[in-house]
């Protein structure tokens, strides 16, 4: 009706469309949050919960294929997605401020390796033992180019869902989990150059160098750059401003506010917006710092309080362990906890299991996914000594978001057929969904103990 | 593309549409987050932060007078209009989750009354009295329908602006917030129903009494039903789930759930989705409350750390206190924090300065904006004993959303012309901009002593 939503802002009165669509938004979270509450069951079973939110979402996305279309819209909801993506944006932001530049330099060597061998080794297999078995028609020519992209494919690390699993069993202290993103950082860069440079293959014929370097100097640019300018301009800046307004608000809203502008700055020179987000967390890290360490009172708190059978004294010990936490990351908890299961299940939606419907394509697909899975895993055994090796590979395994751009741009060029888009599509959904499960035993076994 | 959606989700760069607006969008949160809290400056100044939320958005918005347009595309960001929207329903069930079900009985009766003085005042001073000044040239007829439409936009009161202020001076327990905010959920039912018998007046020539009754019901349905399946079935689902799964994740999950779900119902049947989230924030009050109590335990615990002079008894004191606020008010708060100055800079954005320049315009909207003001400031004199009707009269001014979709309605039937449409924006601006300083020192001198 004409009043539909009063609400929108001011000026743009008129019963605008925008405004209906607001509503349904708001039905289509609602009914994602709920149902990622009723996912999380598989935490009962030891599973991890972003395994639950994958499944519900692979669910909802398929309901269609049961001639059950009620859901459909979620799928074209253009502020779900900016919501999913800011997720993802708001997590790797998180898990930046978990960690810091002092401790990630330590590591940069490691993470370096593995991220080298972690792109080298996938794209071997794919660009010149696999492209030859799945690429049997067309040209050399033909083939040469789709093998390259089926290799490119491969070398891509999404970091998301291991940052994800590492976080929710609180092991982003780990040393692993720090080479992990460090690789996966380079990762990101390196998988831009491959793409530039097979691009310009497929496109002109001929390998452009003066490109390559162009796109290694604007990233490594805006990384040192970033936390140069990061360090000497913004944190004062941050400072000053939070000392004008203490309020946790403040604190907030200069934190969000610092992530996104980086994020922004990375999609603008070709990087992925995590990039950024990570980035920033890592900057942050050290301002904004409390001091307070909670538990170390609980004792004399405790005994003050009669024991620790004493309900009150209880109570208090856990009010304190949880300030443990820096306040930052305690003040931007919750809204990673609203918007990280909506990103999780909009991938779960983006999964068509109708391709696993096909027998010749899912056979070629077991074969990739075999190879992708151990072209990471080998990547871990170069991450040195006093690490778990398995665990750094496999969690270089979970492919996706570039995998699927490169996919999709290889499409764009004529080179990525239909069936070899497929293979990629059930390559991403077996890698993302058999990572954290494999990823949190390892942890828990090997690692926690 | 097979894929399309994947692109967006699974982030990053290729030059894809939804991408490339992906990352401006979080450039302008950034931007926004960043001078809103330049805009709290004027808390220095005692004035209220919403003002100085409001005065960043009309400077951005307008900065185009001095062909400065770069901010120029934050106006046409719908994800940005989404936030913000996003952010008003968050405002709106914080404050329910501040007050409850049985509190708001007790002032049911006076909010009728202010409502109702707040309405049909108002509205005959619009109608009646101002209208025959305004409409100068036309038909009788013609007069006739654009004085009903300046008196039901006179009607409506925007309550955001005003819970925001009673939120952030912590005064949300007194009587006058809850009868504020009782009367502005009969208004808004109020409003719907005289838009709904104007507008058969226009198109139809006649009172359509049935529409009236039907609004009326529906309305009523959605309040009281919601009331009683929110409390018979939502509730018990919410507790069985949040048994279940005890994190914070869980319960934040499942409250924001329950809030943009009645956000929704809110909005399918006509009423504002803020109402609909303000009755689910009033039910959830009741759910999840920690029953711990801070504040108690701290002399004990400061005489076991050697006396308020210790540091670190100084901590956990602040700690605790922090701790005796509701659990599930404390997680929601962050999100709070994140959307709220984005929907107030919205607001301001959408202000058009360039309307005040015309004097004759002016001159007519001041003396509609003193009527306005008066119109409400009566309704606080039927608020009964022991109030400050001032505060109350003062608290329902602002007009904003519901105003201005009243008059683009009538825009739309021909009966608003553009003259009563800019004295209606200026209204709105007016109204907007003098409250929350005079509230706030209302509150701070006669209330809070």
């Amino acid at each position: 009706m004409t009043l539909g939503i009063t609400q929108t802002v001011f000026a743009n009165n008129s019963a605008s469309d925008g405004h209906g669509t607001f509503a349904y938004t708001f039905l289509w979270i609602a009914v994602i949050l709920l149902l990622s509450k009723l996912g999380s069951v598989v935490e009962k079973f030891g599973l991890p919960s972003v395994l639950g939110e994958l499944t519900v979402g692979i669910i909802l996305g398929n309901l269609s294929l049961l001639s059950f279309d009620f859901f459909e819209p979620i799928k074209q909801d253009t502020t779900l997605r900016f919501l999913a993506e800011l997720g993802v944006v708001i997590l790797l932001f998180q898990v930046g401020l978990e960690s810091n530049v002092t401790s990630m330099k330590q590591v940069g060597l490691r993470a370096s390796l593995v991220a080298l061998v972690g792109v080298i080794v996938p794209f071997v297999m794919g660009a010149y033992i696999l492209g030859p078995f799945v690429f049997t028609e067309g040209t050399p020519q033909h083939i040469a180019h789709g093998s390259l992209f089926l290799g490119a494919t491969l070398t891509a690390t999404s970091v998301g869902i291991t940052a994800r699993v590492f976080k929710d069993l609180r092991a982003l202290h780990l040393k692993e989990a720090r080479i992990i993103l460090g690789a996966a950082v380079i990762d990101d860069i390196v998988g831009l150059m491959i793409l530039s440079v097979i691009q310009s293959i497929v496109i002109t014929g001929q390998f452009e160098i003066l490109e390559v370097i162009r796109v290694a100097f604007v990233s490594l640019l805006f990384l040192f750059g970033g936390l140069i300018l990061g360090r000497y301009i913004g944190i004062p800046v941050a400072r000053i401003i939070s000392s004008i307004n203490k309020s946790s608000g403040a604190k907030l809203g200069l934190a969000l506010a610092m992530c996104l502008f980086f994020a922004y700055i990375a999609h603008s020179i070709g990087l992925a917006p995590i990039v950024g987000a990570f980035t920033a967390g890592l900057l942050l890290d050290e301002v904004f710092f409390s001091s307070f360490d909670g538990p170390s009172v609980i004792p004399k708190i405790t005994a003050a309080l009669g024991g620790t059978s004493n309900p009150i004294a209880q109570e208090v010990t856990h009010v304190l362990e949880e300030h443990t936490e820096k306040h930052l990351e305690e003040i931007i908890e919750p809204i990673g906890q609203f918007l990280m299961p909506i990103f999780f299940i909009v991938v779960g939606l983006d999964v068509r299991l109708d391709v696993l419907f096909q027998p010749s394509i899912l056979l070629i697909a077991l074969g990739v996914t075999i190879m992708a899975v151990l072209g990471k895993i080998v990547s871990g055994f170069v991450a040195g000594k006093g690490t778990n090796k398995l665990l750094i590979g496999w969690g270089m395994v979970p492919r996706g978001e570039v995998g699927l751009i490169f996919a999709s741009v290889g499409k764009g060029l004529g080179v990525v057929n239909d069936e070899l888009f497929s293979v990629i599509v059930i390559v991403v959904i077996m890698t993302t969904l058999l990572t954290p499960p494999i990823l949190s035993s390892i942890i828990r076994r090997n690692v926690q103990q």
